[in-house]
Protein backbone atom coordinates (compact mmCIF):
# COMPACT_ATOMS: atom_id res chain seq x y z
CA UNK A 1 0.00 0.00 0.00
CA UNK A 2 1.25 3.61 -0.70
CA UNK A 3 2.04 6.28 1.46
CA UNK A 4 -0.93 8.30 1.79
CA UNK A 5 -1.42 12.39 0.56
CA UNK A 6 -0.24 13.54 4.15
CA UNK A 7 2.25 11.08 4.57
CA UNK A 8 4.14 12.50 1.58
CA UNK A 9 3.30 16.14 2.51
CA UNK A 10 5.07 15.07 5.74
CA UNK A 11 7.90 14.19 4.39
CA UNK A 12 8.36 16.27 1.97
CA UNK A 13 8.27 18.74 4.79
CA UNK A 14 10.82 17.09 6.89
CA UNK A 15 13.22 17.34 4.26
CA UNK A 16 12.63 20.46 2.32
CA UNK A 17 11.56 23.28 4.93
CA UNK A 18 14.40 25.18 6.82
CA UNK A 19 15.09 26.35 10.28
CA UNK A 20 16.45 29.87 10.08
CA UNK A 21 17.34 31.34 13.95
CA UNK A 22 16.64 34.86 14.79
CA UNK A 23 14.49 35.81 12.19
CA UNK A 24 12.74 38.38 11.84
CA UNK A 25 14.04 38.97 15.28
CA UNK A 26 15.93 37.50 17.93
CA UNK A 27 14.49 34.65 19.68
CA UNK A 28 12.23 33.85 16.49
CA UNK A 29 12.75 30.36 14.84
CA UNK A 30 11.36 31.17 11.15
CA UNK A 31 10.16 28.38 8.74
CA UNK A 32 11.60 28.96 5.60
CA UNK A 33 9.13 27.26 2.99
CA UNK A 34 10.97 28.24 -0.23
CA UNK A 35 13.11 25.27 -0.20
CA UNK A 36 10.14 23.21 -0.42
CA UNK A 37 8.20 25.93 -3.33
CA UNK A 38 10.90 25.48 -5.31
CA UNK A 39 11.21 21.65 -5.49
CA UNK A 40 8.02 20.82 -7.94
CA UNK A 41 7.39 17.37 -6.55
CA UNK A 42 7.21 19.11 -2.83
CA UNK A 43 5.08 21.43 -3.97
CA UNK A 44 2.68 19.19 -5.29
CA UNK A 45 2.46 16.96 -2.33
CA UNK A 46 1.98 20.02 0.28
CA UNK A 47 -0.82 21.61 -2.04
CA UNK A 48 -2.86 17.94 -2.48
CA UNK A 49 -2.97 17.33 1.81
CA UNK A 50 -4.36 20.91 2.24
CA UNK A 51 -6.52 20.55 -0.39
CA UNK A 52 -7.81 17.89 1.43
CA UNK A 53 -9.17 19.66 4.27
CA UNK A 54 -11.51 21.28 2.24
CA UNK A 55 -12.98 17.28 0.81
CA UNK A 56 -15.40 15.17 2.45
CA UNK A 57 -14.53 11.52 3.05
CA UNK A 58 -15.76 10.97 -0.34
CA UNK A 59 -13.42 13.18 -2.22
CA UNK A 60 -16.31 15.39 -3.49
CA UNK A 61 -15.32 19.50 -2.36
CA UNK A 62 -17.13 20.72 0.10
CA UNK A 63 -16.27 24.56 -0.26
CA UNK A 64 -17.12 27.48 -2.84
CA UNK A 65 -13.67 29.68 -2.11
CA UNK A 66 -10.34 29.59 -0.80
CA UNK A 67 -8.83 32.86 1.15
CA UNK A 68 -5.22 32.80 0.98
CA UNK A 69 -3.19 35.40 3.81
CA UNK A 70 -0.75 38.02 2.30
CA UNK A 71 2.25 36.99 1.44
CA UNK A 72 3.06 33.04 1.58
CA UNK A 73 -0.34 32.34 2.03
CA UNK A 74 -1.24 33.25 -1.72
CA UNK A 75 1.63 30.99 -2.99
CA UNK A 76 -0.51 27.85 -1.53
CA UNK A 77 -3.93 28.76 -1.20
CA UNK A 78 -4.35 29.60 -5.05
CA UNK A 79 -3.05 26.25 -6.33
CA UNK A 80 -5.39 24.73 -3.62
CA UNK A 81 -8.72 26.50 -4.86
CA UNK A 82 -7.55 25.00 -8.28
CA UNK A 83 -7.26 21.41 -7.25
CA UNK A 84 -10.39 21.89 -5.28
CA UNK A 85 -12.25 23.68 -8.22
CA UNK A 86 -12.89 26.53 -6.00
CA UNK A 87 -12.33 30.64 -6.60
CA UNK A 88 -9.21 31.81 -4.93
CA UNK A 89 -10.11 34.88 -2.52
CA UNK A 90 -6.80 36.96 -1.15
CA UNK A 91 -7.09 38.16 2.58
CA UNK A 92 -4.56 41.16 2.42
CA UNK A 93 -2.56 44.16 4.50
CA UNK A 94 -4.23 47.20 5.10
CA UNK A 95 -4.13 49.45 1.78
CA UNK A 96 -3.62 46.95 -0.70
CA UNK A 97 -7.36 46.20 -2.03
CA UNK A 98 -8.50 49.14 -4.12
CA UNK A 99 -12.38 48.68 -3.52
CA UNK A 100 -14.62 48.77 -0.11
CA UNK A 101 -13.05 46.10 1.86
CA UNK A 102 -13.89 44.78 5.80
CA UNK A 103 -10.71 45.41 8.53
CA UNK A 104 -9.79 43.75 11.18
CA UNK A 105 -6.48 44.57 13.40
CA UNK A 106 -5.00 41.49 15.30
CA UNK A 107 -1.52 40.89 17.27
CA UNK A 108 1.32 39.07 15.42
CA UNK A 109 3.51 36.28 16.93
CA UNK A 110 6.10 39.48 16.48
CA UNK A 111 4.16 42.99 16.32
CA UNK A 112 0.86 43.73 14.95
CA UNK A 113 -0.95 44.22 11.72
CA UNK A 114 -4.34 44.98 9.98
CA UNK A 115 -5.84 42.22 7.24
CA UNK A 116 -8.43 43.42 4.60
CA UNK A 117 -10.98 41.63 2.89
CA UNK A 118 -13.39 42.88 -0.33
CA UNK A 119 -16.56 43.01 0.92
CA UNK A 120 -17.66 41.45 -2.06
CA UNK A 121 -15.06 38.51 -2.23
CA UNK A 122 -17.16 35.97 -0.58
CA UNK A 123 -20.98 35.70 -1.41
CA UNK A 124 -23.56 35.47 1.84
CA UNK A 125 -23.60 31.53 2.25
CA UNK A 126 -20.40 30.79 0.44
CA UNK A 127 -18.43 27.98 2.00
CA UNK A 128 -14.87 29.09 2.73
CA UNK A 129 -11.47 27.11 3.60
CA UNK A 130 -8.63 29.19 4.69
CA UNK A 131 -5.24 28.69 4.22
CA UNK A 132 -2.05 30.33 5.54
CA UNK A 133 1.69 28.70 5.32
CA UNK A 134 2.14 28.46 9.44
CA UNK A 135 -0.64 28.65 12.60
CA UNK A 136 1.88 30.55 15.23
CA UNK A 137 -0.46 32.47 17.58
CA UNK A 138 -3.71 32.12 15.25
CA UNK A 139 -4.17 36.17 15.25
CA UNK A 140 -4.26 35.59 11.73
CA UNK A 141 -6.89 33.07 10.76
CA UNK A 142 -8.73 34.10 13.75
CA UNK A 143 -8.91 38.03 11.98
CA UNK A 144 -9.59 36.14 8.18
CA UNK A 145 -12.28 34.08 9.60
CA UNK A 146 -14.15 37.37 11.57
CA UNK A 147 -13.62 39.16 7.42
CA UNK A 148 -15.03 36.37 6.11
CA UNK A 149 -18.00 35.87 8.16
CA UNK A 150 -18.59 40.18 7.92
CA UNK A 151 -19.44 39.11 4.12
CA UNK A 152 -21.73 36.69 5.08
CA UNK A 153 -19.60 33.31 4.52
CA UNK A 154 -18.77 30.66 6.63
CA UNK A 155 -15.44 29.79 7.11
CA UNK A 156 -15.20 25.85 7.42
CA UNK A 157 -12.10 24.92 7.94
CA UNK A 158 -8.17 26.53 8.37
CA UNK A 159 -5.47 24.07 6.43
CA UNK A 160 -1.48 25.44 7.11
CA UNK A 161 1.80 23.63 6.26
CA UNK A 162 2.82 23.88 10.07
CA UNK A 163 1.21 24.43 13.35
CA UNK A 164 3.63 25.70 16.27
CA UNK A 165 2.42 23.66 18.84
CA UNK A 166 3.73 25.80 21.57
CA UNK A 167 2.05 28.65 21.04
CA UNK A 168 -2.11 27.47 21.21
CA UNK A 169 -2.75 29.25 18.06
CA UNK A 170 -6.06 26.51 18.31
CA UNK A 171 -7.12 28.20 21.36
CA UNK A 172 -7.39 31.18 19.69
CA UNK A 173 -9.06 29.87 16.44
CA UNK A 174 -11.90 28.35 18.32
CA UNK A 175 -14.04 25.89 16.86
CA UNK A 176 -12.98 26.07 13.30
CA UNK A 177 -11.39 22.59 12.54
CA UNK A 178 -7.67 23.13 11.91
CA UNK A 179 -5.78 20.88 9.39
CA UNK A 180 -1.80 20.69 9.96
CA UNK A 181 0.32 18.77 7.61
CA UNK A 182 2.71 18.95 10.10
CA UNK A 183 2.89 19.94 14.27
CA UNK A 184 5.61 20.65 15.64
CA UNK B 1 -12.50 24.61 -34.10
CA UNK B 2 -12.57 25.63 -30.13
CA UNK B 3 -11.56 28.68 -29.06
CA UNK B 4 -7.78 28.71 -28.40
CA UNK B 5 -6.17 28.34 -24.66
CA UNK B 6 -5.17 32.51 -25.33
CA UNK B 7 -8.60 33.31 -26.36
CA UNK B 8 -10.44 31.80 -23.19
CA UNK B 9 -7.86 33.25 -21.49
CA UNK B 10 -8.51 37.16 -23.09
CA UNK B 11 -12.24 36.38 -22.42
CA UNK B 12 -12.08 35.96 -19.05
CA UNK B 13 -9.47 39.12 -18.49
CA UNK B 14 -12.28 41.24 -20.58
CA UNK B 15 -14.93 40.27 -18.19
CA UNK B 16 -13.55 39.84 -15.11
CA UNK B 17 -10.86 42.27 -14.48
CA UNK B 18 -12.45 45.53 -13.06
CA UNK B 19 -10.48 48.92 -13.49
CA UNK B 20 -10.69 51.12 -10.23
CA UNK B 21 -9.63 54.90 -10.72
CA UNK B 22 -7.44 56.69 -8.92
CA UNK B 23 -5.86 54.07 -6.74
CA UNK B 24 -3.36 53.89 -5.26
CA UNK B 25 -2.58 57.61 -6.22
CA UNK B 26 -4.79 60.14 -7.81
CA UNK B 27 -4.59 59.45 -12.11
CA UNK B 28 -3.16 55.97 -11.88
CA UNK B 29 -6.21 53.12 -12.80
CA UNK B 30 -5.78 50.05 -10.89
CA UNK B 31 -6.71 46.84 -13.06
CA UNK B 32 -8.18 44.89 -10.28
CA UNK B 33 -7.62 41.31 -10.80
CA UNK B 34 -9.04 39.82 -7.65
CA UNK B 35 -12.79 39.17 -9.55
CA UNK B 36 -11.20 36.79 -12.14
CA UNK B 37 -9.06 35.29 -9.13
CA UNK B 38 -12.38 34.28 -7.81
CA UNK B 39 -13.35 32.77 -10.59
CA UNK B 40 -12.43 28.88 -10.82
CA UNK B 41 -12.75 28.92 -14.56
CA UNK B 42 -11.63 32.30 -15.47
CA UNK B 43 -8.38 31.30 -13.26
CA UNK B 44 -7.94 28.07 -14.44
CA UNK B 45 -8.01 29.84 -17.84
CA UNK B 46 -5.43 32.88 -17.32
CA UNK B 47 -2.81 30.35 -15.52
CA UNK B 48 -3.09 27.74 -18.60
CA UNK B 49 -2.14 31.04 -20.93
CA UNK B 50 0.42 31.99 -18.68
CA UNK B 51 1.88 28.69 -18.51
CA UNK B 52 2.21 28.47 -22.20
CA UNK B 53 5.19 31.12 -22.01
CA UNK B 54 7.30 28.08 -20.75
CA UNK B 55 6.65 25.59 -23.39
CA UNK B 56 8.08 25.25 -26.80
CA UNK B 57 5.72 24.32 -29.67
CA UNK B 58 5.06 21.56 -29.06
CA UNK B 59 3.95 21.84 -25.52
CA UNK B 60 7.03 20.40 -23.91
CA UNK B 61 8.13 22.38 -20.38
CA UNK B 62 11.14 24.81 -21.01
CA UNK B 63 12.15 26.18 -17.68
CA UNK B 64 13.46 24.59 -14.65
CA UNK B 65 11.78 27.42 -12.51
CA UNK B 66 9.16 30.15 -12.65
CA UNK B 67 9.89 32.86 -10.46
CA UNK B 68 6.47 35.03 -8.55
CA UNK B 69 6.94 39.07 -8.06
CA UNK B 70 4.88 39.98 -4.64
CA UNK B 71 2.78 40.27 -3.92
CA UNK B 72 -0.23 39.19 -6.91
CA UNK B 73 2.64 37.34 -9.22
CA UNK B 74 2.57 34.81 -5.99
CA UNK B 75 -1.00 33.84 -6.79
CA UNK B 76 -0.42 33.32 -10.67
CA UNK B 77 2.81 32.29 -10.68
CA UNK B 78 2.51 29.28 -7.79
CA UNK B 79 0.06 27.57 -10.12
CA UNK B 80 1.88 28.18 -12.99
CA UNK B 81 4.93 26.33 -11.82
CA UNK B 82 2.67 23.48 -11.13
CA UNK B 83 1.00 23.29 -14.57
CA UNK B 84 4.13 23.30 -16.29
CA UNK B 85 6.01 20.39 -13.62
CA UNK B 86 8.65 23.23 -12.10
CA UNK B 87 9.55 24.38 -9.01
CA UNK B 88 8.27 28.37 -7.60
CA UNK B 89 10.14 31.02 -6.55
CA UNK B 90 9.34 33.98 -4.73
CA UNK B 91 10.93 37.29 -5.66
CA UNK B 92 10.14 39.35 -2.68
CA UNK B 93 10.15 43.02 -0.95
CA UNK B 94 12.99 43.85 1.49
CA UNK B 95 13.48 42.03 4.37
CA UNK B 96 11.13 39.39 3.92
CA UNK B 97 13.28 36.49 3.07
CA UNK B 98 15.14 35.18 6.37
CA UNK B 99 18.68 33.91 4.52
CA UNK B 100 21.28 35.44 2.52
CA UNK B 101 19.66 37.27 -0.84
CA UNK B 102 20.80 39.22 -3.56
CA UNK B 103 19.17 42.82 -4.03
CA UNK B 104 17.63 45.34 -6.43
CA UNK B 105 16.39 48.49 -6.48
CA UNK B 106 14.28 50.13 -9.11
CA UNK B 107 11.60 52.80 -9.87
CA UNK B 108 8.14 51.78 -9.61
CA UNK B 109 5.46 53.18 -11.93
CA UNK B 110 4.52 54.90 -8.28
CA UNK B 111 7.16 55.40 -6.04
CA UNK B 112 10.33 52.53 -5.74
CA UNK B 113 11.02 49.15 -4.19
CA UNK B 114 13.92 46.93 -3.66
CA UNK B 115 13.52 43.37 -4.84
CA UNK B 116 15.89 40.30 -3.14
CA UNK B 117 15.82 36.93 -4.03
CA UNK B 118 17.88 33.94 -1.76
CA UNK B 119 20.84 33.72 -3.43
CA UNK B 120 20.15 29.84 -3.75
CA UNK B 121 16.90 29.87 -5.23
CA UNK B 122 17.78 29.64 -8.51
CA UNK B 123 21.05 27.57 -9.73
CA UNK B 124 23.59 28.06 -12.46
CA UNK B 125 22.23 27.28 -15.61
CA UNK B 126 18.51 27.00 -14.54
CA UNK B 127 16.15 28.33 -17.01
CA UNK B 128 13.75 30.70 -15.53
CA UNK B 129 10.19 31.92 -16.66
CA UNK B 130 9.05 35.43 -14.62
CA UNK B 131 5.58 35.96 -13.93
CA UNK B 132 3.60 38.71 -12.63
CA UNK B 133 -0.04 39.87 -12.93
CA UNK B 134 0.92 43.51 -14.99
CA UNK B 135 3.56 44.64 -16.90
CA UNK B 136 3.57 48.81 -16.45
CA UNK B 137 6.84 50.65 -16.83
CA UNK B 138 9.13 47.27 -16.66
CA UNK B 139 11.22 47.92 -13.53
CA UNK B 140 9.73 44.65 -11.89
CA UNK B 141 10.67 42.57 -14.35
CA UNK B 142 14.15 44.08 -15.19
CA UNK B 143 14.65 43.83 -11.92
CA UNK B 144 14.15 40.21 -11.18
CA UNK B 145 15.61 39.17 -14.04
CA UNK B 146 18.55 40.69 -12.77
CA UNK B 147 18.49 38.68 -9.89
CA UNK B 148 17.98 35.84 -11.74
CA UNK B 149 20.97 36.25 -13.68
CA UNK B 150 22.76 37.20 -10.19
CA UNK B 151 22.36 33.92 -9.40
CA UNK B 152 23.61 32.65 -12.80
CA UNK B 153 20.22 31.48 -14.20
CA UNK B 154 18.91 32.35 -17.62
CA UNK B 155 15.40 34.37 -17.46
CA UNK B 156 13.83 33.11 -20.58
CA UNK B 157 10.45 35.09 -21.34
CA UNK B 158 7.98 36.67 -19.03
CA UNK B 159 4.58 36.07 -18.64
CA UNK B 160 2.14 38.92 -17.53
CA UNK B 161 -1.89 39.11 -18.05
CA UNK B 162 -1.57 42.85 -18.79
CA UNK B 163 0.92 44.82 -20.40
CA UNK B 164 0.29 48.58 -20.01
CA UNK B 165 1.27 49.65 -24.00
CA UNK B 166 1.30 53.46 -23.18
CA UNK B 167 4.24 52.63 -20.31
CA UNK B 168 6.12 50.87 -22.93
CA UNK B 169 7.70 48.60 -20.32
CA UNK B 170 9.10 46.57 -23.39
CA UNK B 171 11.83 48.72 -23.76
CA UNK B 172 12.87 48.83 -20.11
CA UNK B 173 12.57 45.08 -20.28
CA UNK B 174 15.27 44.45 -23.20
CA UNK B 175 15.30 41.48 -25.16
CA UNK B 176 13.56 39.09 -23.00
CA UNK B 177 10.27 37.95 -24.71
CA UNK B 178 7.28 39.26 -23.05
CA UNK B 179 4.23 37.05 -23.37
CA UNK B 180 0.79 39.22 -22.35
CA UNK B 181 -2.52 38.54 -22.41
CA UNK B 182 -3.43 41.26 -22.76
CA UNK B 183 -2.26 44.96 -24.11
CA UNK B 184 -4.05 47.71 -22.99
Amino acid sequence: MGATRAQVAREALDRLVVDVPDFPEPGVVFKDITPLLADHDGLTAVVQALADAGRDADGATVVDKVVGMEARGFILGAPVALALGAGFVPVRKAGKLPREAHAVSYALEYGEATLELHRDAIAPGERVLLVDDVLATGGTVKAAGELVAACGGTPVAVAVLMELGFLDGRAVVGDLPVHSLAVI
